[in-house]
């Protein structure tokens, strides 16, 4: 696809302020832009949000709210305030939607966690809805099910949709987390048609990876699987920009502008 | 439990011989071992069998065939011939199961990687009937999907097994591999039901982990899940020797009696 087609997150080029990020994106054709909260730490963001603005880009999602498990109250209640934070900065931002890692705590078996997480959205989301923001359930790769998210399959971020059962509630796919999962058609087909595919990430998965979190790859590297999910998702009918999220210390300490044009270059077969 | 209950991997205590493991396991009251064919190559196997008679250990497993998968037809065949040597193998030392990582192969999809594995697993199926061996099906963490197994879960491991419907095809359950897993406990009960539960391995997954395949944990470390999955194991009617397979760089540096102490301490709790 061409640029115009994708969204990047700011995370994706970690060096850049957000002002270098909005710039440069504008600047390359790119349509969209998910802003990290770690990037607008600290900013003022009315000013963001009106260069935001001013750039032409289409905001797309606040990234990340969630982290819904603890061991005890005080815990889980000060993880629904700061996701009370996060929907207050997306308005700022104009950004209608906010992804959610969902949270995992050591030692806490996957259903106590996913009881957590379930109570954590219901908190928020009166504040969501009269804010008529959306909240996007990212399952996440089954290695971080311990301490990151319970959510660790399509199949589980359909489930527990479906329990919340809220049309604000819904699910970002990330290829990086669900490449490996037996029966991914029929998972996004039964998203797709409960109108909670609400995100489509692409990043790839690299078995030999040197770091847990922080050496992912372009699509085409690793497994490979970006095209082939992207053509689930296109066949189930989502029409939203995708969105491009990759950590990586690699493509970190290189020049930011020739990794964007690597990202252009390895969507465009999508 | 207590040491009669467990068998241990040899690769467990990597630092040590078939010898060594076979004398150390007996002497301190382990019930059984599993051996993996790298502690035995170029190993006289009569030798080795008579050890492991006198030593009144429980032959569990020989560890491990699969790798049944690859892009073309002549990979794939010198993969079942040496899931065929791997059976003679087995024979010699009177091991009545082989553990099966049924194998990944970057590019494929899944479905791909399960059809090969699929056909493998019947294309030796004939001589493990003559030979009276049992082929357990082990599913791995997710993490491995795209180079070692494209079985990832108890759910993918019953459903693989079920679709070849064989007495002698079940399942290996490693802790490590499937703590993440939702409705884990149905996916047991049902393995159980269908007489499949075939082998039951102890290991904890620690989310903060060095390198993505040898730093594995006792039962109590990282995510801490064996217990509870004993007790699922337990209650679906599994009455099999409890397997203790750990690879870890941390401990294969300690003195490897020392090792096998905290195995049968962090084991007693199970």
């Amino acid at each position: 696809m061409s640029p115009e087609r994708l969204a990047i997150h700011t995370f994706t080029n970690k060096p850049w302020s957000i002002r270098e990020c909005i710039e440069n994106y504008a600047r390359r054709g790119v349509g969209g832009i998910s802003i990290w909260r770690e990037t607008v730490a600290g900013q003022d963001l009315k000013a963001v949000g009106r260069q935001l603005d001013d750039s032409g880009l289409v905001p797309v999602s606040l990234v990340r709210g969630g982290f819904f498990t603890g061991k005890d109250s005080p815990t889980r209640e000060a993880a629904i305030a700061t996701n009370r934070e996060a929907i207050v900065e997306a308005e700022a931002l104009k950004l209608p939607m906010i992804v959610l890692v969902c949270g995992a705590t050591l030692g806490q078996t996957p259903e106590e966690n996913l009881d957590q997480i379930r109570e954590g959205i219901a908190a928020v989301l009166p504040q969501a809805e009269s804010a008529g923001i959306r909240l996007a359930i990212e399952p996440l790769h089954p290695m971080y099910a311990g301490d990151r998210s319970a959510v660790a399959s399509m199949r589980d971020a359909n489930d527990l949709a479906e329990s919340l059962n809220h049309p604000l509630v819904g699910v970002a796919l990330d290829v990086f987390h669900v490449w490996w999962e037996t029966g991914l058609e029929a998972q996004i087909e039964r998203c797709a048609a409960a109108d909670r595919l609400f995100a489509f990430h692409v990043c790839e998965f690299k078995p030999d990876f040197d770091h847990v979190l922080l050496d992912r790859g372009l699509p085409g590297e690793g497994v490979n699987a970006s095209a082939r999910i992207a053509r689930m998702v296109q066949a189930a009918g989502f029409t939203g920009l995708t969105e491009v999220e990759i950590f990586s210390r690699k493509y970190w300490a290189e020049n930011q502008h020739d990794f964007l044009e690597k990202i252009i270059t390895s969507c465009a077969p999508l």
